[in-house]
């Protein structure tokens, strides 16, 4: 089974910088993508996915939404994320 | 089958306030909860669900994660959404 191509998403960059990887990451050949997002940016992953469904990939499908919460650089404040499995048509 | 009980999600409050809300609504015999956020608070929606795993109620069950996109005030500016259905032990 093809592994999907990580993307992680943050707020520390544009929302349109994530759309752009996406469709440079299909263009070259995945037909999965998984993007990952922990905290604040959570919403920007979502964002990127609705951009891409409706600018770029009218038939993109969204395969799987998972979210949970992940310890962060060994503290005991766990932070949630999501991640979105998205695959080409 | 059973009808899950809408909880709408916003920033405008504290997490902890839907927290409450939920451990409420499963006290009060709802066994399935439907988490709606929209936009900022779509990462709130996540943090209510980890909170109420973490600390509440251990054997909580996430049994859909839905994301999307919809317009606003009839406005042709859509915003994106996330649908959190969560089951109690």
């Amino acid at each position: 089974m093809e592994e999907s191509a990580l993307i992680i998403v943050s707020t520390k960059k544009p929302v349109m910088n994530y759309v752009t990887a996406c469709v440079t990451a299909f263009n070259s050949g995945h037909r999965k993508l998984l993007l990952r997002a922990r905290g604040r940016s959570i919403s920007s992953a979502v964002d990127v996915v609705n951009l891409l469904k409706s600018g770029f990939l009218s038939g993109l499908k969204v395969e799987r939404v998972g979210v949970g919460s992940e310890d962060v650089d060994g503290g005991n404040d766990p932070v949630s994320f999501i991640e979105i499995e998205i695959s080409r048509p």
